[in-house]
């Protein structure tokens, strides 16, 4: 009986793997370009996986118990809808409409399939995505389902893959399996270690995992290992399996430079491999059916409030509000780079130590874990320097991607966080979370304003980006005063204003100073605090650009892509045109006072009041 | 003898260790900021390092034959600046400026002082230079220096320390010696490993290091490893020293809380390290006195022409003009991240393998080493997806901190790409790569105009950025049209246009077939190709601002950062202000026909036509 099981189904799943391979081939036929020989070396690892271990309700890809499946090595999205035609999730139809205008069967996958949790084919991301996943799993669902990630050997020089296994291993992730399918080629080449699955396993198991060296084409092996997988506790496990790039196909089998190209003799490959086939897997569903672990609310929402004209930074009013946005909201979790007690996120892991995650300095780990966890419906705060957010650039721009609701908080914006210099200054994350699809970017001036921006940043669609100072800031607003994204505030304002200060966060300070300085001379200036630089208040930009013509932008951020674009943009359709002065940071700056950086780059209410001037007077 | 010896220098180094220490206290305190807990731990480290083994001559910081130390845990800078003043290389006066306005004593180390390559402080960077450093001394220079690289443990958690230790054994970079300070203690806690440098140890030997074991503060044990780190061959060498975070301070030492602050009583401190010294190390010189390794130059430069109306792919003729440049230009490199077939650097790989470096699939090392290189005088182009630039967008940020001169390439910009769909497309480089200090941007249409401007890139100072195109385009340009950096051409033009059109890459075509149908409903119109994306070109813009009023720009990119903000920018203060309408890619786009995803962008010929036709008409 036994023998005779584990022959039926040894031929199963070798049949189902040549039937993911028959498709792949079709499916990059179809659509004359994809990568059927990176899904051919990983049929064989998926049959099994689909047939025997994934526990999932294809029917309800919400069950919260159902098991995540990623492909980290997104290019072999022709073995992922393969497995979806064998689960009977998608027609033979639909599988054919890969890569074409409409179908939701992109080059690489995305979260239009159901059945997909995140993007995926920037190389080296899917895997730190999984870590997020499991950690979920474990720690904030705390539910048993399981998280498996296909990834290819290619992929395992991107420095994110390590920062997941160590995070992996450090939060003793049993619930997480890497399959590494090494399949020895990649784009051009042989990878550094082509088949020495040893080279792989010996450094997982350095890095604390636990890893099993297999034959990725021999199913019992591979069944084995997923056994094995399953029943290891204490440690993710990583699945080395070696495996023949194009497997099945002598044409391609092993042979360097078919990366990426469908099969010149499509016909006489699926020939090769046996024929169409029409196998249908019953994948196992979820066998419990469990509600997810909810952390519970201590009440309704009560913001920090802020005196008018006291001082506080920025960055210590999102730490408060944050810490009070946990208090009443139980789905509301943060994330830190190693610098809470700089961003003050560390308020937040005091009061909910449960829901912070300490991510240490592994900034593309961070957004990785933050899009897991939106995954699963819980809202992530991302916390660490606005400068060091540009170390997981490509993180953020696939999260758009995977249209996640992702927050990130970037303090020390500027010159002027002062001394620490150049390096430890974001000057260039207005414009680099500008350009992201469908970003919220967020910089306000004070501590009230900060507080309720974070309070909005929870319930805000796709990416939302908040940018904090380092340094004191008077507060301008009463405590509750609504600021809606998108909004602005006007602080000066009179019928016979002859010049616009557009300024935002600590150029908001530089501003009215300025505007009391033209005031004494006799040119009474608007100021507005344009706190939502994306999108950005059209209407009271217009009506200013309308009513006076003559505009100031500054901004502690580089000259390109901010605030200032930001300001042109909205008044590129304005009638008569503006005449708009941008001041930014122009020169490299060193270290120095803050106020001596501020002056120095030319953006400090002496720089304001000079150009105001000049405009005012201008013809 | 030899035992007095080596009392002596026992004594001498912990001396040496002392003043270091001393000096990193006082540096801080003077500033009222600083990092001098960070650098008591590293003190003897970098005395017996300073004293014994470092090879440089300070009076002559081109030297060659210079070793290279590096520190990649930048925020010990009042360590590195305690060894300048140690070597005699800076007064103590001037130690003591450290951070203050004008001071090249930064708060983290630049090369505005002249014993520094590269500008550190984010964190993981330092020693992916360091292999970059190291591969130019055996590969490139091929002279004997030693690359010396001072990490803290906090930042191995960041991925691009494992893309190091990855390419420095697989290039078997025996010049290279990490040099691990295990203090234990984070910025706001322990590590993950803590002081378990048996973790850390294990990993390196997994990644094929040499890795030594040692107490930090055991000077003697320093020196053995520093002897046994030179004597390895074929490998790189890891010193994991255990350390202890303030060292010689009881009132720091080993305390947590204590990252980043100066001492509260410094002058007690330095009563308690025994005192100021005034100890000057006469550091050895290079040994020998050698000119660097030069690769011949085949002749002068002869690059590629292409024929009006042919049709070829700026990522073709980008390697294309790149193996010829390399023919002409011995220090001419290029690097790759494993898709040279794709961006077409295969071609200068296979022209000049000795100056090609494939980096595989890590982006952040590739950068690095290229700024590693730079810093050496040598040429490096580097290439890989427009897309996956943001993966390195950290250290780009900092190349420009460093002042590096580096040339980007960015292949298969924008929805143009097609089939692959939004994981491959660069729709954010344009924003990213202009928010970098004084970055140059360039996006040629044609095959001619890609290769002028990569010779122009061979000389351009700082960080330019070349983005291409999957897709074959027409050649326009004859073959050598002049093409200089901050230019732009006139396409179309005429007395009686209606509309200006300013297009770059891609959609210069677009606009051509736009400009016909326009002129066919009488409407004639300029057609401007901005290739010159910053600097911008404006006396052309602002001469068809003055002259028209009404301009259409569209570029395949988000509608943030890109070439609209630019035109913006550039005609902020034309008079009368000109009607601006942007076209870009404002919705996600999936997979399809490049034209298909062009249409549906809304920045192909219909577009523009009907946009230039509704802006021409309205009053």
């Amino acid at each position: 009986m036994e023998a005779g099981r584990a022959i039926e189904d040894h031929e199963r799943w070798t049949e189902l793997g040549q039937q993911l391979r028959v498709d792949a081939v079709r499916a990059a036929a179809a659509a004359g370009s994809g990568h059927p020989t990176s899904s051919m070396s990983a049929a064989d690892l998926m049959a099994v996986l689909l047939d025997r271990h994934l526990r999932y309700d294809f029917d309800e890809p919400d069950n919260p118990c159902n098991d995540h499946l990623v492909f980290s090595k997104g290019h072999a999205s022709p073995l992922l809808y393969a497995l979806y035609r064998a689960a009977g999730a998608i027609s033979d139809d639909e599988l054919l409409s890969f890569r074409k205008l409409g179908s939701r069967l992109e080059g690489h996958p995305t979260p239009r399939l159901p059945w997909v949790d995140v993007a995926t084919g920037s190389l080296g991301q899917g895997l730190p995505v999984g870590v997020g996943l499991a950690i979920t799993g474990r720690y904030l669902d705390r539910l048993p389902y399981r998280v498996w990630v296909l990834c290819g050997d290619s992929e395992l020089a991107e420095g994110s893959m390590w920062e997941a296994f160590e995070q992996a291993s450090f939060a003793q992730l049993d619930n997480l399996t890497a399959i590494l399918d090494v399949n020895r080629l990649g784009q051009t080449r042989e990878t550094r270690h082509g088949w020495d699955t040893g080279a792989y396993a010996e450094r997982l198991r350095a890095f604390g995992w636990h890893a099993i060296e297999i034959d990725g084409h021999d199913v019992s092996a591979v069944e084995k290992a997923y056994e094995e997988a399953v029943a290891t506790s204490g440690r993710p496990t990583a699945i080395v399996a070696r495996t023949v790039k194009g497997k099945g196909v002598r044409a391609v089998e092993n042979v360097n430079g078919t990366h990426g190209k469908p099969l010149d003799d499509p016909e006489a490959a699926i020939q090769e491999l046996g024929g169409m086939r029409d196998l249908t897997v019953r994948v196992a569903k979820p066998s419990e059916s469990r509600i997810p672990h909810r952390f519970s609310s201590a009440g309704p929402l009560e913001l920090p409030r802020y005196q008018v004209g006291d001082k506080v930074a920025t960055r210590k009013a999102y730490g408060e509000a944050l810490r009070a946005l946990g208090a009443a909201r139980g789905e509301v979790v943060a994330l830190d780079g190693e610098v809470s007690n700089s961003t003050y996120s560390e308020l937040f892991a005091k009061a909910h130590p449960e829901r912070y995650f300490e991510m240490y300095i592994a900034e593309q780990q961070m957004v990785a874990a933050a899009v897991g966890m939106q995954a699963r419906g819980w809202t992530p705060f991302v916390s660490t320097f606005a400068a060091f957010l540009t170390r997981a650039y490509d993180f953020i721009r696939m999260a758009a991607v995977s249209r996640a609701n992702l927050r990130l908080a970037g303090s020390h914006a500027g010159v002027s966080i002062g001394e620490d210099g150049p390096s430890q200054m974001g000057l260039e994350d207005l414009a680099a979370l500008r350009a992201v699809h469908g970003s919220v970017v967020l910089h306000p001036c004070d501590a009230n304003q900060t507080a309720e921006l974070v309070a909005r940043m929870a319930d805000q669609a796709g990416i939302s980006y908040l940018r904090t100072l380092r340094g004191a800031t008077s507060v301008l607003y009463e405590p509750g005063t609504r600021m809606p994204v998108g909004g602005s505030k006007v602080l000066r304002s009179s019928d016979s204003d002859q010049v616009t200060i557009v300024a935002v966060g600590v150029t908001v300070h530089e501003a009215l100073l300025a505007a009391d300085r033209l005031a004494e001379q006799g040119v009474p200036a608007r100021v507005i605090d344009c706190y939502s630089v994306k999108p950005i208040d059209r209407i009271t930009l217009r009506e200013a650009a309308d009513a006076i013509g003559r505009i100031v932008t500054v901004e502690d951020h580089w000259p390109e892509g901010g605030l200032g674009d930001a300001v042109l943009d909205a008044l590129a359709d304005a009638r008569p045109g503006p005449r708009v002065v941008k001041l930014a940071v122009s020169g490299m700056p060193g270290s120095g006072k803050p106020a001596e950086l501020l002056h120095q780059a030319g953006i400090d209410a002496d720089a304001i009041t000079d150009a105001a001037l000049s405009l005012a007077q201008a013809p």
